[in-house]
Parts: structure tokens; C-alpha cells; sequence
């Protein structure tokens, strides 16, 4: 296409937005099951049990070390699937682009988005594009609905998970929202931390063999204390975490001092938090560090009787992590 | 929930966005198969040809008579599935809202949100909520993207169409697009023109039943011109239109000609363009006729031979419909 930026024209249903679908969208992100003179794809799915997830995108800004809003929400909707104990297969994704965004950003935003596609082996089958006026946009919105074949063969879910069972983490926390942040660049902050935003697939469908592994969560929003006070708030059981365990990063560590966020409310986008039965510990963090991106993985908490989030601290005393409230960090993902 | 204004915190994944997923999202779309705790929900879907499709939605007004953003997102998504051939069963939803936005008037399209969905028998399972800065938003972005099981039982598409084929319109044209212009106030006129926006399930599935059929579309973003410039680029054939025969509302021609719209171009949200069998033509007017929203089906045009879409105008010219460039109305659906 002849634009350097796009316009409201682009969103109209004619000639420039035939040409922006066909020259950008459909050119990275072309496979045998896209059709963009559709209305609706058939698709052909031998599973009787579907998995559906869906999530919207707003993270500001655009691009960030370790990735972009494009590999962002293709990790993020397959991430879903992948801890519910699906694989996935087909993709939708709608873009509310903001009048004036670059086109050349568009671009490398949707290459991304196709390299993070052909790693997962998942395809986007489904688009819509809208254009909204200069002023009512954010460059960019993303909403991807994933569909998936559901591959682990025990269940998984709150209501697996009993007291006593371990509570691991695949890797170190709070490297996404930091990430983030710095690359905000309002804070007079620099540094070369990058984002954990990758696939989760591999190290969940290596967990899904383990018969006792109960629940799995990507941490995103709201990071690892959220999924705590989730298990808290649906199953009537306690968390304990132990504050020397949980893996943080040195620089995500410092940033947060400085600045007065908690690291374990910050968001990570390819981490696990997995909930499984004491007796498969051992077996599950050995599973997870054959993967470089597990190495980090280990044991960080309990289940217990009680109905609180309970951080035992360094130095041996006892917090209890809040639910969250003020948000800490608009748009990280 | 307390509030009466959208905050950053209903979007951080703590406590208010909790709440405003329990009580305004779930609370209006509950369903069996809607579970707000889960990453990805199963779905036991007992065809082995599913249908999927995506659709953003941005309109301005996000109420406006006839509809709202809402009702507007259900029935355009399940419109994309029914003239695709397929029976609408699971919608995911996901929702930009801007800060400030009032929560009683998200409930309002909550609830016509509902109220489409359980008319369609579509349910809503998987959801996801971002909140936007002031100013970065536009009120209210919905993205649904729909799962259906195809119930037509011979091929419908592009490649079906043949030289001599019939072109129907379910009902009127560019009452959508201009009772969304008319609810701006921004050009001075007032009417009491309502949109068209409405399911067009049973249309279509009563059309499916016609072997005759061979293609259709809901002339959404770009109108009836647009359906008639995407049949030509696929096919490489011509599409003749009859101008005397095209429904088209007193109030719609006379704001249009004040305005300088073709009415052709402007969005309908509730009509059929159906390519049929001459054969078959006067079968699938009176399947049409039985149903109130089908009172005005008329054979508007032809499929010729050729590679324009020319209009064949009351005095007995003709006019070539260009393909659409400049957005004459941005922002309708």
C-alpha cells in the first residue's frame, strides 16, 4: 500500500481497507485456513472438547524489549489455552487501529505477530479491522479469541486443589510489567531488562503428563499475588508464599524500591504458576528445567487451611498480600 | 458495584475488575456455559464443520435508536455466521472502555447485549475487560468473535455465483448508517429514522432451504455497493443494478441528497444481499415475504458478464458505482 499512515479510510470496507487487509494483515499472517473474502472460515476440528479464551490488548507502549503488542497478544490468548490444558489451533484477531499510526509500525507489529503464530502452531483464521479517529485510539488495540483442542487428560481447576498441594512458579516475576515501565521512559529510568512475554506451550504440555498437577495460571495482570487471591477467593483455602523463594530479578527488584510497587503484583506474560500434589514436586521441577525457559523454576508456596494470602518474609515474620485494588500499572498488557 | 464512573482499577485485574465482571458483565449474560474463573472454557460442540468469525464494533453514538453497541455486536457477529451458512452458538466478548464511561449506561448495553444474544441463542463463554486512559478510548470498543455450526447444506460463496443470477435485498438500504448520522446531532437534522440493526438468522435460514442459493451477505461497513464491488473483484464478472427497485426509505434519500450520501454505500445491520438461481427467485421472495423484517425483499439487480458495477438508473441511464475510497461516514458499526 502507498500510505505511510493510516487514515479513517482504511477502516471503511472499501478499496483502502481491501488493501490494507490483503498488503499487511493477510500478508504476514497468511495460511491455507485464511480467507479474507469470507464472512465466517469453516474449520475442521476433530476434538469433541473445545477450549474458547479470549483478550484484549492495550499495552502502551506499542513495542517494548522482548516484544511487541502483536507477539503480546498471540502469547497471551494461546498462554490461556495452553494452562487450561489445550493446545492451540485457530486464531481470531480484531484491530482498532487509532487514525495516524504508522504503517511501517504496523507492519513489524504484524510480522511479530506471525513469527509468535508459527512458533505456537497456531493460525489466525479470522480478522476485522476498525479505524478510530485521531484522539480515541491508543495506536492500537488487539482482541484475539483463541480456539483450542483440549489435550491434557485429567482435569484441571480450582476445584482440584486441595490443602497441602505445592504451589511452583516456572520462572522469575514481574519482568513483563518492569519491562514495561521502563520502556514508558517517564520515570527517568533506563536499563536492559526485557520482557518474559513468550509462549508458555512447551513447559505446560511437558506439566499436563503429571497426574497430580491440579490448576495452572499464567500471572498476567495483577501478576503472581492475583492468581493467589483468586485460588483464595474460589476455593475457601489459604496461600502461603515464601518471600526468599519467589524468583525476582535483581534490576526488577531495585526498580520496584525505587518506585514503591510490589514485584508480585506486577505482570509477567510467560511464566506458570502451577498448583500441584506434594508427591509430584520433585518430578514436576525436574520436567520444567529440561526447558531453558523453566530453569528458574521452582517451589514458592503452600495451599493451606485459612482464607488469606499469607507472604513469610526474608526475615521471618508474616504479610498479608491485599487483594489488589488502585491499579499499580495501567496498560501492560 | 459502588461506582458510578469506570476507573483505571476496573481494568488491573484485582478487586473492581472482579466486581465489574461478577456484577455488570456476568450478571447480564449468565449463562450455563459462561464461567468468569476460568482462562478458557470447554465447549462440547457436536459438528464436525465449525464456523468462525471476528467483528469490532466502534460506533458513535454507542446508543442510538434501533440499538446500541450491544445489541449491535451480537447481531453483527451471528449476522457474519447465518449468511455464511451457519447456526450461531458461542460468542466471545472482549471490551475496551474508556475511563469515565458511566457504569449505568454499560449496564444498558449489557443488557441489550443479552437480550440479542438470548433472541439469537447464542451464548456468550469467554470474556475479557480492558480499561483505557481518558482520551485513549472512544466510551466503549467491543470485539466478538463467533463460533457456529454450519446448517446449509450445499456450498454457498463467491466462486457459486454464475452470469444471470439474481441479486435480492432482504429489506431497505442505509437506514443504519444514516440513523447513526441523524443520532450525532452534529449535522442539525432530527428524525425519527430507527437503524435496521437486528438478527438476521431467520431470513437466512429460511433462504438456506433454497439449493438455488448461492451467496449472501449483510451489507455492513460500505453497503450495497461494497457487496456488489467484492463480488465483482472475486468473481470477475459484472453486477447490474436497478435503481428503480432498491428499498430505500423516504427519510434516508432526502438526508442523503441533503448530505451528499449515496445511500448505496451507507451501512444496513440488518439485510440480506442474496445471489440466487433466476429459478429460484420468486420461491425465495416469498420464503422472505413471510417474515415482518422480509416484507420489502425485492430482486434489486443481476450478475452479467463484465467487470463494473453499473446502476441502471430511473430515467433509464447509467451510472458506474465506484468502488469505495474516502470513508463518506466513519464510525457506523
Amino acid at each position: 500500500m502507498d500510505e505511510k499512515y493510516i487514515t479513517l479510510a482504511h477502516g471503511n470496507g472499501g478499496r483502502f481497507m481491501r488493501e490494507l487487509i490483503e498488503e499487511v494483515f493477510a500478508r504476514h499472517l497468511a495460511n491455507p485456513g485464511l480467507d479474507v473474502q469470507v464472512d465466517a472460515v469453516t474449520l475442521s476440528m476433530d476434538s469433541p472438547e473445545l477450549m474458547f479464551t479470549t483478550d484484549g490488548f492495550s499495552v502502551q507502549p506499542l513495542e517494548f524489549p522482548g516484544g511487541n503488542i502483536g507477539s503480546l497478544a498471540v502469547h497471551g490468548t494461546t498462554n490461556d489455552l495452553a494452562v487450561a490444558g489445550a493446545n492451540p489451533c485457530f486464531l481470531s484477531l480484531t484491530a482498532f487501529i487509532e487514525e495516524g499510526l504508522e504503517v511501517a509500525q504496523l507492519e513489524r507489529i504484524s510480522a511479530a505477530m506471525a513469527e509468535a503464530a508459527n512458533e505456537v502452531g497456531v493460525k489466525v483464521v479470522a480478522g476485522d479491522t476498525k479505524v478510530v479517529p485521531r484522539g480515541a485510539g491508543g495506536g492500537l488495540y488487539l482482541a484475539t479469541t483463541g480456539l483450542g483442542r483440549r489435550a491434557c487428560r485429567h482435569p484441571l481447576g480450582f476445584e482440584q486443589i486441595k490443602p497441602g498441594d505445592a504451589i511452583l512458579v516456572s520462572g522469575t516475576v514481574g519482568d513483563h510489567g518492569t519491562a514495561v515501565m521502563l520502556a514508558r521512559e517517564q520515570f527517568g529510568l533506563k536499563g536492559n531488562l526485557k520482557s518474559d512475554a513468550a509462549s508458555v506451550l512447551p513447559l505446560a504440555q511437558a506439566l499436563w503428563e503429571l497426574v497430580g498437577l491440579r490448576f495452572m495460571r499464567d500471572p498476567t495482570r495483577g501478576g503472581l499475588a492475583t492468581v493467589a487471591h483468586e485460588i483464595v477467593h474460589v476455593t475457601d483455602l489459604g496461600v502461603r508464599l515464601w518471600e526468599a523463594s519467589i524468583p525476582v530479578r535483581a534490576q526488577v527488584r531495585s526498580v520496584c524500591e525505587m518506585l514503591g510497587y510490589d514485584p508480585y503484583y506486577l505482570a509477567c506474560e510467560g511464566r506458570i504458576i502451577a498448583v500441584i500434589d506434594q508427591a509430584q514436586v520433585s518430578t514436576a521441577l525436574a520436567v520444567l528445567r529440561r526447558y531453558p525457559e523453566g530453569q528458574d523454576a521452582v517451589v514458592i508456596g503452600q495451599v493451606v487451611e485459612g482464607c488469606h494470602v499469607v507472604l513469610e518474609t526474608e526475615l521471618g515474620g508474616e504479610r498479608i498480600l491485599e487483594e489488589l485494588e488502585d491499579d499499580p500499572l495501567p496498560r501492560i498488557c
